[in-house]
């Protein structure tokens, strides 16, 4: 009788079923010949020991994974913009959709910055282009046009075999990165990108993930510090506890439309270095989720000032104020001479998810590297290629993107069209948002000048802040949570992106239809209303006056 | 004068430019107006104070990001399928455009499982539901068939705002979920699966990178251990070190065409044990890069012994030996019965880049996760949710696989056709890899039963193993250098992958055409002629009979 040596995976001995198994697997490996290898496993078993005990079947094995074994890093993140809010608003979602009755009849997502799940159009070129790419015997329709079919024969001759479902080099497609490269030069008005530069990315956030990689070393003291503007677009604190690197805070002033503030930067760094490494900071520009612009002197300023590595994520298209204007890094530090271009080391992140195009589901992305040393260059195509490439046909909507239609095209009119239709579009709702918000009693939002944010402080009286305390739970969540219920409206908490402490605030998206964010805007100022009223502190003999003397104690 | 307060940033005063900097600041703060928040900037700054020393300006900075402060997990990865022969092929190729002259015209590239770029083409019907997706107007179109309409419907419908531009639930587009568990449960004959544990992943290394990194933690002795297959596809190793895992290797048998070896799991799981906590075990089946096809009692066994976490990464669609099949670790659970099925932590990866699809580029994949423990299933959800989603392009890619066409349907006949074609190629090519390199004195292959590579065994003569230590090189990296400097073949050097000691391989790709495979088997043969002869031991007067001698002393 052949009998199988087993694997001891514990001290105790490994409870299993009955030796029939034995005479079970043993009638496999004899009968159910595949060939020659087969007989080899006989050989190999055929003199080997067993040992066998029986025990109850059920407990056989305790999880390998569970919350005591996950890695911390990983129970350290969070990521509010998906978090238990969003989970809950799907939950009621699912429920209106199986008959359940709330309220409302559909919750509205202003959660996340996804402009075509509110309405927005594709632009159509984009997908054109990308389309022909996908399926080259549409280059034979004449139902496309000839600068779509010009722009995605361009692409696919980059491509290994001309097919979209090749795997590119880890940087991206060549012709790609280059027109990456003009793009970048013309915006900075003729300041010189180089292609070897330029990397494609899976979205915005992979790239950023890549560099924050790169960046994250030392122990203890010498542990490496982020600084992260509060409040902050929340992948940068995710990446942040994922890599373990140290967090520094720096607060944009609220009071001056959420202004970069030297003052603090400079606070934030002297604290942060008695127990770590400042080496990296990050700057959004338009603001997520302030929407606020930098001024240029700040640019400037920044750029004077810092040794750090400076992390620049862009929503450059996103431009609604007529009297500001997007400066980037590069091109300031271009004009402020060789000693900073050729040094300051810089990584600028862009993507195709925002701007006019909102083609979050394509993920594509580019990182601008600038200054960073030769080696370590080497060691991030290395880092990247472990992951292949970022997906091509993402690439190719990114290559659409930084190479639009030109004037003499054909497509030019169609695309100027489709695009000031979305820009126009979300300069009104931005501006709209702005205007609804500051008109109701307990909300004041800073000016919404880009991006696609408005990140509205209230007021949350004191009894509310001490029920949601007995909850144990943000008083910004337990606003947004009853906000949800009561209106089927998500937005997502203020504690989220990070705040002053003892200021509360929402964030909301500006992509909802003008119908809808009409909507949305009426019934929050209703739900705030309420809210203020049902929280309002007890006086006895409340009178409708009384009532009224409550509400103006609060601060604008 | 107004002076601005400086951001110290080093302990020594920071190197700048003049002061005129900062009248020039000033300017530009007090002329360019924006608007009110300029206002605010100047208040800010107007009483601050300045330090400014002037130094060299060329020396105005060390980098912050250098070898001496990359984070030392990333310097630890290594990843030899674009490793540097790959690189190093990429600049002889460049060098051949440019007009440099080769002993050859063309760099063969059999690195990498990249089947478009070697000339194999898309399928049709993919292709035609991505297109689709992509542009919905082609929806109106004649040209294409009902089939591939209905299913492109199907997926926007679940797509927000009916667009592939929107992000899909962190999870993936709800109704491809449900189609892979559709799938996988065809595969397994019936043998249920969830779609709740169904995810879509950018890739399948995405899948592999992120569960891994759920299981990682402890310190020192108690640091997870992660068991992967000798030779192995890389991804696994550069996790590992990226993670800060603890490697475990188990050596596949190369003499009983690398079977999976029981003895030599527990061999490498108790020498483990002493320095780590094994935690995890890692599969490929067919083998990357074997090819080799684990037989059932194998995957019954491993069911049956392990309480570690599973992974299993599956090439399930390239199955070429008639008498192999592919069992999945699932299937074989569910045989074992419940305590088997309902208990063992399995995480199983697919891609949309092998098969017959070969969609590289779409960078699609999917896992199924079985019985992992809930509360740690809802950290998986929230880390995924910091990357937002997989490309929806790859989503649909991989949707289309999953839901072929089916035998009522128009598409059906051209499908089927081209699927066969592909495989039948693949399956001829694996062939013929095996039997020409067999025939090569010096150079053994197993036979290639499914997966796209062959990983042959070559002798190398002790002149050469001492050339390349002198080089500081691996033995089979200079063979691999050697062949593509003389030949233009790119393949993948055995220490890439892991081999046991003082045995060497490469790795190379079936996929290139079979005119071109034949082109490159007969060079390589030629290069393994010469090489041996090139690095004989040296004789005395060497007659043409005493090299005949020399070379009939290498074993087979």
């Amino acid at each position: 009788m052949h009998r199988l040596q087993l694997f001891i995976h514990r001290s105790a001995p490994v409870p299993l079923r009955s030796t029939s198994l034995y005479s079970h697997l043993w009638q496999h490996a004899r009968f159910k010949t595949q060939g020659p290898t087969e007989q080899y496993g006989l050989k190999r078993f055929s003199t080997a020991e067993a040992t066998v005990e029986t025990s109850d079947p059920a407990r056989m094995r305790e999880k390998t994974l569970t919350m005591a074994t996950l890695n911390p890093q990983v129970k350290a993140v969070e990521y509010a913009v998906r978090g238990p809010i969003v989970i809950k608003a799907g939950d009621i979602e699912r429920g209106l959709q199986q008959g359940v009755k709330q309220p409302f009849t559909e919750v509205i997502k202003a959660n996340i910055g996804d402009a075509h799940a509110m309405g927005q159009q594709p632009i159509t070129f984009v997908r054109q282009v990308v389309a022909l790419c996908c399926f080259p015997e549409l280059l034979d329709s004449p139902t496309f046009p000839d600068d779509a079919k010009q722009r995605a024969q361009r692409i696919l001759q980059d491509c290994g075999g001309r097919s979209l479902g090749s795997y590119s080099a880890s940087q991206g497609v060549e012709c790609v990165r280059k027109d990456i490269a003009d793009y970048i030069t013309h915006r900075d008005q003729g300041v010189p990108s180089d292609w070897n530069n330029i990397y494609l990315t899976t979205g915005a956030s992979d790239g950023i993930m890549s560099i924050l990689k790169l960046l994250v070393s030392g122990q203890g003291r010498s542990r490496t510090g982020v600084m992260i503007p509060i409040p902050q677009y929340p992948l940068y604190s995710a990446a942040i506890s994922e890599l373990e690197a140290v967090r520094i805070n720096y607060y944009l002033d609220e009071a001056n439309c959420w202004a970069l503030d030297i003052e603090e930067l400079q606070r934030a760094y002297l604290t942060a270095k008695e127990h770590c490494q400042p080496k990296v900071l990050c700057i959004i520009n338009p603001g997520n989720p302030t929407g606020t612009i930098l001024l240029i002197f700040m640019v400037e300023t920044v750029s004077n000032l810092v040794t750090l590595y400076l992390l620049e994520l862009v929503y450059q298209d996103n431009v609604y104020s007529s009297d500001c204007q997007f400066h980037s890094f590069k091109k300031v530090l271009y004009e402020m001479g060789p000693e900073y271009f050729n040094n300051v080391e810089l990584a600028s992140f862009h993507s195709t998810s925002k701007g006019y195009t909102g083609e979050c589901g394509f993920r594509g992305g580019y990182m601008e590297v600038l200054n960073m040393d030769t080696q370590v260059m080497a060691q991030l195509v290395k880092l990247l290629s472990v992951r292949l490439c970022p997906p091509v046909s993402g690439q190719a909507a990114m290559d659409v993107i930084v190479n639009p239609p030109r004037e003499h095209e054909p497509s030019y009119a169609q695309f100027t069209k489709e695009k000031s239709s979305v820009l126009d579009a979300l300069a009104h709702k931005a501006s709209l948002t702005e205007q609804i918000l500051n008109s109701v009693p307990g909300i004041k939002c800073n000016p919404v000048q880009g991006a696609m944010y408005a990140f509205p402080q209230i007021f949350i009286p004191p009894p509310a802040i001490q029920e949601a305390q007995s909850l144990s739970m943000a008083p910004d969540m337990l606003y947004c949570l009853k906000l949800l219920e009561e209106t089927g409206i998500c937005v997502v908490p203020g504690s989220g992106f990070g705040q002053k402490e003892g200021t509360y605030h929402f964030r909301m998206t500006i992509l909802p239809s003008p119908e809808k964010l009409k909507v949305l805007l009426e019934k929050l100022k209703e739900f705030h209303l309420r809210f203020l009223e049902e929280y309002s502190q007890p006086e006895p003999q409340i009178t409708s006056q009384g009532q009224h003397r409550e509400m103006s104690k609060q601060p604008d």
